[in-house]
């Protein structure tokens, strides 16, 4: 992505909540700004988790700080994001989870009940995953300060030999496969905000998705060309920077999206579109066309995996761009996420 | 540690800015609430950073948080902070620091010449230490949701084989060793807060230790017991930690211990003892005693060391205690901090 860099300028005088958001505001934030002052050969891949060799040992790390807001919500809590948030960064990049190191900013006058709901929390998700938390630090800002909590976790991981994933390695033909419907976290935390009145029976999706990733690569290996987990942006915004990246089109059958009836609902209120929505559980992978269908069986044999599906291909052009197509014979330019209609949702 | 686990209880109802100072609230939160949940053979060290064996490759690994109050101050700022920290943990564990991973929380309204000043100076303090940036994340919060920014940065580091760090390494007649003048970083920050009438020419220590640590490992190699960069809790806390952990005394030459008058003056105004106050760019090691005087020669050739002294030296009892001797022969127990008398210092 080199090449970009120098055509995107961050000009905004001051940061705003859409910079953290994940999607155009956040590319011209890190491609403008941050990139042109920090850039190297292992950063410049903007991947979800960098990769890097060590005395012979292939591994890969990566970071992530969460912020959302309710600290919890139906499914999930900060805690558990962050290990499994880390961990996803980890797997879709082809990657098995280790270990992490997690920080802790605590809000002075922040209850200690709610602090070690989250530590146990914490520990229950990363012995879920069979990864250690082996070291941290806290610290402790005044209250109005921060939020409650905020927490940072790094993790580490080791390259899986049998697979090489990389937008380059995205062929013409490749099939969109996605491990689960979209959008069940980011409505969900939506919802326990209050901020729409709507009953809705929705959970967060998130968990790691480490063992659907590793029966996924059983079958596929080198097949598998790509992945990623479409948390902030949702869908739209990981298949465009995909698009763009590989310099490829993705065409999209958008009938073919799994997206659950509350979901949908509640972006019909708000005027979202449910390609926009964070998952915390799910991931997209592009797998090369004779592997398909082998991959697609086995992620719907996983336990967690029954609702994968084939959602779109690879295409030569028009490139850059992701088209969805619909049931009616029209087709629609489905662009990456603009502004943030969702702040703080991880 | 683990056997003195069960002894602690954190029994606050509410989180105090004094469990984020590193001395004794932080240590009843850490062992008293984090670790009965997380506890693991690497997390239970409680080492500057955690060290593991990945296929082969003898790796460390640290995260450390920053919430540094202002974000830029004489010396230094909360970015270049982040960097030599993050570095610091991986050098006083007797690694070799190779790649940093970094978040930041920025709060919304953060103007873009701030966070540009910050970016700049992480790049800057990498270069500098030799270290890439080779991955991150980018959350805001809302305006009031945080304090500028935050900063979290991971490290990698590559364990370091001629020597093997540890306070059970520990001997009686060990000397203990201080690379420089205590007390730089934490008055200063006070001093930028405006918050005490002093005017003094003083600047923060904040720089990676690495290149010292490396030329005391080349010349006492396996001579060197245990290190540790004196943040937060100072000299005092750093070294209480070694006698309750090692079950043995540290006998303080308090005449030999650099201070510089500034931060005398400073702490003699606050009724502060500078052997609590943070160093950012400062180690104590404690070397066995056949190799300490050229240990403290090859610190003292090294660019930055010239202020390398010879503070103390291990003894069996009183074990768990620090006792200073004065120059009237009189002594006294140093203790750990206790409460937090200088609140977001790094």
């Amino acid at each position: 992505m080199v090449t970009e860099i120098a055509t995107i300028r961050f000009t905004d005088e001051r940061v705003e909540l859409a910079h953290g958001a994940g999607g155009k505001a956040s590319r011209r934030l890190i491609e403008g700004l941050l990139l042109p002052h920090l850039s190297n050969a292992i950063l410049d891949e903007l991947g979800d988790a960098a990769h890097l060799e060590v005395h012979g040992a292939k591994l890969a790390m990566t970071a992530d700080s969460f912020v959302v807001k309710p600290l919890a919500f139906p499914g999930g809590s900060i805690g558990e994001l962050a290990v499994n948030g880390t961990i996803n960064d980890l797997a879709v990049s082809g990657a098995k989870p280790l270990a992490l190191v997690m920080t802790l900013i605590l809000e002075a006058g922040l209850s200690t009940s709610v602090l070690e709901r989250e530590i146990a929390a914490i520990a229950d998700a990363a012995r879920r995953a069979g990864v250690l938390i082996i070291g941290g630090d806290t610290k402790v800002v005044e209250h109005g300060k921060a939020d409650g909590m905020y927490i940072t976790t790094a993790g580490i991981g080791t390259a899986d030999s049998r697979v090489h994933l990389s937008p380059t390695s995205v062929r013409d033909g490749d099939k969109v496969l996605l491990s689960g419907p979209v959008g069940d976290h980011g409505i969900t935390v939506l919802l326990a905000r209050g901020e729409i009145d709507l009953e809705a029976d929705l959970r967060s999706d998130t968990r790691s998705v480490w063992p659907l990733v590793n029966a996924l690569i059983d079958v596929a290996a080198s097949g598998v060309r790509w992945m990623r987990d479409p948390t902030r942006g949702g869908v739209a915004t990981a298949l465009n920077e995909l698009a763009r990246a590989a310099k490829v089109a993705i065409a999209l059958d958008e009938e073919s999206v799994p997206v659950r009836a509350a979901v949908r609902g509640a972006c019909e209120i708000l005027g979202l579109d449910p390609l926009h929505i964070a998952c915390e559980g799910q991931f997209i992978a592009v797998v090369a066309p004779e592997r398909a269908q082998v991959a697609l069986e086995a992620l719907r044999r996983a336990s967690g995996g029954e609702g994968a599906t084939i959602i779109g291909e690879v295409r030569e052009s028009p490139a850059g761009l992701v088209i969805a197509r619909s049931a009616y014979g029209g087709s629609r330019v489905v662009d990456m996420l603009v502004g943030d209609p969702l702040p703080r949702i991880c």
